[in-house]
């Protein structure tokens, strides 16, 4: 694996990512069909985050940022960078140095699948990170590795360019050419949401406002009462 | 599994569910014989909050929230509802809309044995939430499972009209039976810890007055200065 | 294991002690040729905690924290327990009481390989603590163990009087020996810190402040425009 | 947690588990409506096997098998002996030895929800094993606990004298009442699993013989030549 | 997501598929650079088969296995069926019966990022499996899915007609264009390895082989002798 | 971290290894007190294995086998490959060429905290192995760490020259000192269990023969009939 580092990758346009920062993650998963998500172990290290960016991905050995310093150089702003590592890591291969590089170059926030560091003092810069584990464990900077290419998390290919939107619940990718079919229909989608928000409101129950008393009935759940079913032998 | 939904089952008495609200999830755990406690993977999403109410089960296939629908008829005030799943499953079956329409019959929280969404919106509206994991994944509304049966989780069986109580050390299912029960159990086990906390901030030492000495003596524990440990070649 | 409470071990000095605790744990897992970090599952139930202490070390059996009473007649001004078990457990071997006792006598937080309870208490009291679990699971004080003799966690040995560091990045420990050492390669690596910043600050890159561009190109690793890669066959 | 040993407690009859010990877990674990399934983590520590037996339970403090000792003379002719632990363990809580006074009363094998150990002795006995690890780590002999008390692993609840049947795909535990029920469903499911296995082997699919190419129609599942869906833009 | 069928999609070479047979996953594996591999939790459920193949893909929702039984329909002779959830499950969506049609169909094996059932039943078949998890827990046959579209399992991405090669290492992917120059480069590994073993059997190291005694030392470590490093206080 | 290679390390005697090899780990265990048992990751690729030999430690960065080539040359007739590394991983950093040049030197086998791969071959020669990971996973040969000095896995401490005991049931280390007093100690427990499997062939139950009815006793635990105990309300 030599690795390669490509430049100028095309990204989806700042307007369409800044209007998915207007949407929660699980909004915008929901929009695109349930696709995108990127695996629950991508935790947040702050409370309260919501950030939206154009991906530069790295592919790194475990234990070794010496890609991530590649990256920095082809990060700018309104990016967000994406880590990924060809076999499973805790290592903390991010800090405060790279977050304050990151930051002078308008670099919105990090996802990465192995450790970060430094937690403290990123959530202090107000720097939002997402990442895999928690671990102070130094890296080397030893062994190749690419950038800017596409890399998987979970079961997600993620692209340079592609939208990455993230917040409390995870982070999901919108590829690029998709980011503003994505934002129309989680607009689509919020709107229907505050529809039904206000129908709960009034007392509503999503049995009837979306039907399922039918859905109910086809699978055969039925309905008894607490006596009843205590009498039919059904133990306590 | 065509399922049923039970209606009307008793509950545990208000009075005693308040009460169990005054104290701890380890004190009544304690209390009542070291039983009733849920595993260490249902964790909040909030930090500070302490709820007790009586449990509405569900009994869900992963990945679908249909039952959690049909569960939300038969909650009203003073409910904690309580979700099962008949496999592992991370995804996000719930979220802000079903706490909005929870919140308005009075239910006081959520417990499930799953994934849950929209975690920052959820806090805000000050909506309390035990879940084995956050996730933005959707769900379906295609299969059945039930409501208001005995589902177990971990080591416990949780039946409908039992008290759940739960904060920032875990989750803790109390017998609809044994509510009162455990309130007089808790509130003997507090008096004794108050009394406890006062020698110690005197200077007891819980050696003296658990009388401990001798344990350590029966089983053979003995006491060795750190040189003599060392020449007895103990190592460092 | 019949086991033994050793008594008086040597400690690293006060001073050394209070000037580590300047320090983050990564800072000082680096300066010590990162060596010493605890594994990850330690994780603090507080956020923005930062304490160094001399560690009182405790082996026990999982489920039985009888050898934590034995160990707290041994600790003192300054220093930090530390409770490893014979096979993984999450159960709840501390609580507030023991913190109550342990405060009184000066000491500085706690790191348990097993689980921990009344976790709101001990933040509001602010006793500092790192644990594998949160688990309001009750232990019984029925079996020996050891106090003050070598522990190992994960792939660290801490010995009685070693210095323990926690802050939001985990545990890391220091033997007493290296107090000293570690003190004088953690202030030479924060400078060297500082200068890397002020680079950073000013625009500077890893890759030319580290001499990372040879070594990208030693392994092999080479620039390509976007373009040009997608024509090469390499996807998109 | 004084404990109680519960003594002579209703069991399947003998017929019946015979008659199940006839079946696989899967087909038993469909022909109950996909119910009784003990959790993965439970793993046999030998191929091949597959027994039925009527459950002795036990549920111990993790770390002790003394309940154990206690449950071996309430088992006998037909049992299978089940293990909980009160919290999640791995200790090696169970050999060899139990083994040999087991299988002396009769006794089919074990289930146990923490770790065994003499994993080579109990293959060459033959006396069959699932278990959640594989642990040489010693247990005390110190704390109560409880026999023939209905126990939890996992989502199911087991009460002594319920068949447990076991076999490569992992554990199910079918209600003694339900156990004549039990025989006579998964006699029909394999009936009928017959008849499409012999379909199969002639050449139809799934889709014809359940009826699912409405499903998928239904569903918005669509048909879609390679070269029509790369010309979609959906990629490669 | 509705889901999309995609018929007739292009495949790697037969030739270069049973060429790739000739070796080892991690040979080819290491001869691709280290690439394609998927992720250590899919394991084998028999031991020393080893089988490659033309990846037919499925993406299925959890808990649900009616978009297999599309595939089936899609799977011909020398083909793999290739498994992926949208979210992580252990479920056992697969059993002999698809075994039965899928062989009969010349399908070479499976591999599943969840579970698999009638295992025993599977080995006697001699029908190899690599899956994530051993579950009865049956499916349902009710939500869509794709088949034949790109899936990623942890980082690896497959497609349609790709090459999997499957053996008691694990599982690789070589992408199909790649076929022919996997199989070369596997070739000419095994030669290099044919000539290591050679080497090392007549007692050189693979320090001198490899020329790694200049990479020791450029890296500072040193050799001292037990004596001269105890005397330097490093310890026993 | 430049890493120091130790030469010419005190080591067991040869008789006190060869004669723990007649005993099994959890004997040894046993006899030792409880102590010296590796975590239960660590389980062996092949079954019906036994091995004892001295320990040749290895401590490596993740991903990285270049301390393992400078290792092979400090290994001799009667060692053991020990190998951890300073973070988790799962990669496979050992396969059949370094068995193939190890089994030249005379060792009997490896324990390793990490992956390995070739497991077929590796069976198939006969080298014993113990892991915590099968993984196909290539690593680099880039990066220092140290050998014969004394490593930490789990809970536990292996020097160079210490006996390491592996089999069925996992790893067991005894310290080189402790060696000879390990044997008659582990001669001494077989010959205890020897009597209880004979008197357990003729009857007798542990409760007598550990005197464990006083325990049982002293803890309150209680005998109950079935029938008082369900009219004590206790359930089924």
């Amino acid at each position: 694996m030599s690795g390669v580092i490509v430049t100028n990758p095309p990204k989806a346009g700042v307007e369409d990512v800044d209007a998915l920062a207007g949407h929660g993650v699980a909004t915008v998963h929901e929009a695109m069909g349930r696709t995108g998500l990127l695996p629950t172990r991508l935790r947040p290290i702050q409370q309260g985050a919501r950030v939206a960016g154009t991906a530069v991905t790295v592919l790194s050995r475990p234990g070794d940022n010496l890609m991530i310093h590649a990256a920095v150089e082809q990060c700018g702003e309104g990016d967000i960078l994406v880590v990924a590592t060809t076999s499973p890591s805790t290592d903390g291969m991010f800090g405060e140095l790279f977050a304050t590089v990151l930051r002078r170059r308008g670099v919105r926030g990090l996802v990465i699948d192995a450790g970060v560091r430094d937690t403290a003092e990123l959530r202090e810069m107000g720097f939002p990170v997402w990442s895999a584990a928690v671990s102070a464990q130094g890296t080397g900077k030893a062994t190749g590795g690419s950038v800017n290419v596409p890399v998987a998390i979970g079961g997600q290919v993620i692209r340079p360019g592609d939208v990455i939107l993230a917040d409390d619940d995870g982070v999901v990718v919108v590829p690029r050419e998709r980011a503003r079919w994505a934002v129309e229909a989680s607009e689509a989608r919020e709107n229907k949401e505050a529809a039904s928000r206000a129908a709960f409101l009034q007392g509503q129950l999503g049995l009837d406002r979306y039907g399922l008393r039918d859905t109910l009935a086809k699978l055969g759940v039925t309905y008894q009462s607490y006596d009843d079913h205590v009498r039919a032998g059904a133990g306590s």
